[in-house]
């Protein structure tokens, strides 16, 4: 019984984080309602999202505090994971600042583009820092090579940069339908946790963590919602995909697990640069791409699945490219 | 590179799974179509099922296309699942031949009872003795008490035609709402892939057959539906679960990672015990129970999404139950 005990407790913060999330998304939807903290839905966007006006927003606090819930509680397995806590929260704290200054403040565009990027590199250049403390180096497996490993030298750094504003970014662009990025990122956090066990032998605490208070949070959170992430979920879980990824020396992962992320921050920038090009023409009906499907007649719980779908088979995918 | 190679060999007969199935589900819903294979919905049903009339039925054979496509293509690592494949094949059969008559000769209820539970017993007793054969005995692991096995003696066997039957239909009865049996079948497949590497150090490839069947299916099969399963489907599926419970010596974990059948399976059990002995009352409003929840007002897909949750949980306390 001594080992089984062990064992059971090793997945115990999935069911606390869960049980945290769903308790306080249920207790957040009728308190953010009564203050109107909703999203304006955009005129111009796809029709059938107008019903979704006065759905409640920032659903992301009850996420981040299951996801911290379940980590102080368990503290003594974090061993390096603070640092991926890090970044959930320095991105959550962004997002909420965002989500903040847009539905209680109504400024209707929330942070000003270059006031985000400026605190966005902050964080990640702060999380570089603890991560080198940590004795973590920049270090890359890449996939599909048996496991051997790259290192960009000093360019490693810029280059982390890039791909954790692009990876925070990919998955803000994906939170547009009901349920879309709650659902991917949970498959990626169950990657992680394999990815875990397959190179430390243990299960991450924080992917466990994850995966809990996502699962709580979808419990309100699949179509029909009845409640959105908001920003304030969608850069934690974005800084938790990077920082994982940096953590596992994994990085060049994030395409292939992350492709959902990955194909809607590039529909994005092909749609404008194109647009700019042109004066005027659209690769896409409209971006972020799930927004393309809806206009193609796809409805949007078959967009979600489907990106599930592509997801799961990319993860297994991706977790035999790691070794 | 050899190393690799052999590792991203064990995950291809999803992928292979995935294709088949997908493309043949994709050819099946036009010719369906065209012969209206439609199953017809009760009258007394819930309204918004209505809509799901001239929905063609008998996706099941592209989903065992898909799994006999991936299992006789990798048929080398086969090894002891020839009879996992017998319980899909048989059961599979057992659901074609009731959906045939109600589809193609319009015999309003298939197979009688009679005929359809003497079916299900001779397929679950010659699947009990090709187990015997393959040198597979009935002992049973006991969740949670640190991997000590039971057994019933004798009496494994009737105890056995009871588990199969019950899973079966429990499976049959969770087929009711679009994408349901697919997405919580899907994630069971997935435990017992997981509890295989955990027993016998290996990928259990039945179970990655119907992973990636599964997900071909689900393409089409999710909300709104293109095409549903029909008996053809879920009693393969029951078969599968059942089987691979025996196989793995779990079958006294098919109510944990199984609950949702045996809360749907329990549901009819106990409405229509209770609507007998009263003369005619009701507990719930509706069975199987998904239907009691549609009614409260609960939407098809939250149903589905939060059936997948609890037993995306039930799996997890599964997997740790195991040890």
């Amino acid at each position: 019984m001594g080992e089984a005990d062990i064992t059971i407790r090793e997945i115990l913060p999935v069911f606390l984080a869960f049980g945290v999330s769903a308790v306080v998304t249920a207790l957040l939807i009728p308190w953010l309602r009564r203050r109107k903290a909703q999203q304006t839905e955009r005129e111009e966007g796809v029709a059938s999202h107008l019903k979704k006006a006065g759905t409640p927003t920032m659903g992301g606090i009850a996420i981040l505090i299951g996801i911290f819930a379940a980590s102080l509680f368990f503290g003594d397995r974090l061993a390096g994971e603070g640092v991926i806590l890090f970044m959930v929260a320095g991105f959550g704290l962004i997002g909420f600042l965002d989500d903040f200054l847009k539905v209680f403040l109504k400024r209707s565009d929330g942070l000003i583009a270059w006031q985000k990027l400026l605190l966005e590199i902050v964080v990640a250049v702060v999380f570089l820092i603890l991560l080198g403390k940590a004795g973590i180096n920049l270090d890359m497996i890449v996939p599909f090579s048996g496991g051997s490993l790259v290192s960009f030298g000093i360019l490693g750094i810029p280059f982390a940069v890039i791909v954790i504003l692009a990876t925070v970014n990919g998955v803000n662009f994906t939170d547009g339908l009901d349920g879309l990025a709650s659902t991917v990122t949970i498959i990626v956090a169950v990657f992680f946790a394999i990815a875990s066990v397959v190179k430390n032998g243990s299960l991450s605490l924080s992917s466990l963590a994850v995966i809990g208070a996502m699962l709580g949070f979808l419990v309100f959170n699949a179509y029909p919602a009845k409640i959105f992430m908001g920003d304030t979920g969608s850069l934690a879980l974005g800084g938790f995909v990077a920082g994982t990824a940096y953590v596992l020396h994994m990085p060049l992962f994030i395409p292939i697990i992350g492709i959902i992320y990955a194909v809607e921050l590039l529909s994005v920038a092909m749609q404008v640069t194109y647009f700019k090009a042109t004066h005027g023409k659209r690769i896409f009906k409209m971006t972020p791409i799930h927004h393309h499907f809806e206009l193609s007649g796809w409805s949007e719980t078959q967009i979600v699945m489907r990106f599930c779908i592509i997801t799961i088979l990319t993860c297994c995918a991706a977790l035999f490219a790691l070794i």
